[in-house]
């Protein structure tokens, strides 16, 4: 329980009211601010204005996935009101106060930085982003309905890493069954993938693997869908880029072929913005539970 | 091979190319009528006119899916000609000319008994309508990530009927980590959804099943999605029924109570039109091949 | 429930006891008649000797899964006196009784037919089939494991028949990672094949198909693993045949051959007589309520 | 390719003839140490006694998974002579010559150390750990079919741990049909477990998780099934501990309560030895090959 916590939720999107929802249970307290529109009510949680609220008395910030601007602006979703997270408002929270937001920025980096104070960036955390790994796969299934005239089933489809996201992606379409393939480069992962019963391939032999490939997933962050690669695709292969922007293939020379490539956006938002909320619903009140109790047997 | 054989295909859209190209492939001779505008040539397909064709020398007529509407006119998406197939046409054919369609109607009925010629209507084959199930399984996918908030994976799943598409579709949510419950009658299917790893139930404890699902998808073609069932739904499920025309919800009861349904369209022309079209030239070619070879073997 | 039903249970192994438990607990009322070294008391199960049964009383009689033999013994597990069925005891009954067993023969048909009651073959029931397949499948995989030097995962494995058997058993072993081809006749059996995500063959075709084959796993009930098709295979192959006896396999020319082939002996008695025998008491509980249900409603 | 290397194989099981054959195919050159009674022949490979081979000229030695004793004594199935690998031996060695084990001891350790030769590990290594969870994975599926009397398929199975063996395990065992619990103790572990459809529970939560398990499978190599972990599981639970030997289960506790409690052996080399091998052989001839080719560089 986090009966007693003071927990400031600044701005963000439907996955935030999930959030808002699990801290209540939770027996927190908490101030919302950009808030005004929401229709739905949560005991426990007040809606207020960013210079209305007591940072002195606040443990936690919560901001949305995507933080704060370059100039501190926090998006606002049930709001519009500006809302900006400044340096002077981090000086104000006790020392103990932890921000928690999905990714970082040079801004947000920064005022942390001068302020002294912790920022926990949720999408960079293991769990995070394998529980995320769920509804990416289904936004790319989706994703490659719509965007072939085929089916996954006995289609060849080549996923590239097997990483978090990776992982996730090729059984997903093993199951649905697609013949897989997939790429990666250390020992263990292509011997987890033969295991997992898909076919590895070591990324040095990329080009010759991707012959033949109907649907190309990528989930690796840099450049390895290189022109060199799509020049060996069928001209009917779709890729699908998940890895984080901007992605890993060369989109202007699969342009040029008249090889359709699409970079996917961040899809658990879009695809499951509930699941999505829930995920970091639950890491972050486990997190809170943790922080609460440590800073307890501190305080003893 | 159809060395030798003259078939008709008259009209159609993009499954009917996949089937000219599997035809030409084996050596058919073929007419293609409705199909001014189609690009694409293949070798040994001729582009004619309905009155150019002799079709005292026709072995077969390949009908689009849809067949023919009450007024005999047939479908033709490559064409802005009327195409009206007559009672006249088929009797000017020779006796051993077979007639396929997808689906049948009163008009065709009357026309190819009028004129004792033979139809086969390709979609009420078994075979043909479980290769259909995975795209219409992919498309049903597509609609559950598109009209939901939350993951298919740990959802509540329920899916009524262990037919042809009912056994796949609860494989393929099994397989996307959803947890299935399938509703049947017969004991065999109550044995079969056991072994599949999914949890049975009786479609007499119907209400009693459906409690807690977040997705229904119904592939039972009478009304078993009755008021008395969707009154025992959560607000939030989403009704998918992919069971033919009309479908077996209570679409009005549905919307009244605020519950989502859908009425799937025909799933494989839309999500997978190349796979859709391969079924039926693949089902088609061999239905031809042994008809040809019996002909032949009749005449020594 | 059962309350009221006087059940005479006669004979049989370890899988007898999960049916008398299910019996009991629906309140029925049993003789057991050979289990007199059983060591285990059920409520509402009283052990007595042939002779003490009063059968104008009893409503059913349940034999072992194997019946009685040619000479109308019953096999006892669990008694070391001989017990004999005859028709006098069936004259006994009243004309509603009914006699199940898991198989039948020419003694039991006849003493059935004189004395005019209902014998129900409870392995000739297609649910029982797939439930027992599930034990099968199991005891297949064992076998296969025991056999050979290789593993499942990535080997070829040809399943013949996708019968209630063959279907379980191409599930698993894909599921395991091995790759599965399963030769099939019917044409809704080949779909059905390739939609499991395995791989389709006619049987026709078998000579050419169990090229390579590391496992062949019959599971049809005549001559189909002839000599011709034995010439074909690896030497390597183990051929595993899980068809009612003599199988279909010429185990003479494998011998010869010096190929492994095997006789399965029924395995849900062996690698899971408890599941197998829940098996039985889930059936039977159900047909015996049903019938009760029937002659009540008969009565009034 | 391999040409011009010198390698030698000292003892072993037959394990070892699949490195040999596949050495020989890259074109080696190999002493075979303790393989009197071999009767297969390979081109490349010579029989040798260990006093007859110049060891001056070796590049690489293979001895068995097992090493050495305490006393230097390799295991040697196919010879009845002993084959000891002595400190002197390896000081004859080139500098860059590599042996290769499956395991070390002491005794290897300290000559390695003492000639300033490299020891590999094989099964310390990540990618073979995974190869051989296959084979494992297999034998714990044929022990837990052969020791309990219910099917896997339905039953309550509780792995314990997420690592190389843990997540192969919880993927068959699902797959087959189990209800399958996995405890773990990282967050990003506990994330996949939920991705993988089965269901996760921190270890510290052990003693609640077990209570119904059917077969607990443990692949934590420390004591993790304590008498206190034992006191909960129900008394016809099966335990199989795959952990590296002594296991992690309190085996004395089991049996004092009569829980069976199996102490897997190395399954790989039982269950599957044409396979096991075949790993080997895979990963340490491209280990051959790029040791090989970095000296060949390092040379020039």
């Amino acid at each position: 329980m986090l009966t007693g916590m003071q927990i400031a939720v600044i701005g963000g999107d439907a996955r935030q009211l999930e959030i808002i929802r699990k801290l209540t249970e939770l027996d927190a307290k908490i101030s919302l601010i950009g808030f005004e529109q929401l229709d739905h009510a949560f005991t426990g949680a007040v809606k207020e204005k960013l210079e209305e609220v007591d940072f002195t008395n606040i443990d936690s910030i919560i901001l949305p996935v995507t933080g704060a601007n370059l100039e501190g602006q926090v998006e606002t979703i049930f709001s519009n009101e500006k809302v900006i997270l400044s340096e002077d408002i981090l000086f104000k929270t006790p020392e103990h106060c932890i921000i928690y937001s999905g990714i970082s920025n040079p801004y947000l980096n920064h005022i942390v930085k001068q302020s002294k104070r912790t920022l926990v960036q949720l999408f960079s955390r293991d769990d995070v982003a394998i529980y995320n790994s769920i509804p990416t796969v289904e936004g790319t299934i989706m994703m490659a309905i719509q965007h072939t005239d085929f089916t996954i089933h006995g289609s060849n489809i080549t996923v590239l890493g097997l990483g978090r996201c990776g992982m996730s992606t090729a059984r997903a379409f093993h199951a649905l069954g697609a013949k897989v393939k997939v790429g990666a480069r250390k020992s263990e992962h292509l011997a987890r993938i033969t295991e997992m019963g898909v076919t590895p391939f070591h990324l040095d032999d990329i080009e010759k693997a991707v012959a033949g490939t109907d649907i190309l997933i990528n989930t690796i962050p840099h450049l390895i869908v290189s022109a060199a690669v799509i020049a060996k695709l069928p001209s009917h292969t779709l890729i699908i880029d998940i890895a984080s922007k901007p992605g890993g293939t060369d989109f202007r020379y699969a342009e040029k072929r008249g090889i359709k490539a699409l970079l996917a956006p961040s899809l658990p938002g879009i695809v499951a913005p509930k699941t999505a909320g829930q995920i970091l619903a639950n890491v972050l009140s486990q997190l809170l539970q943790e922080s609460y109790k440590n800073r307890k047997e501190t305080e003893k």
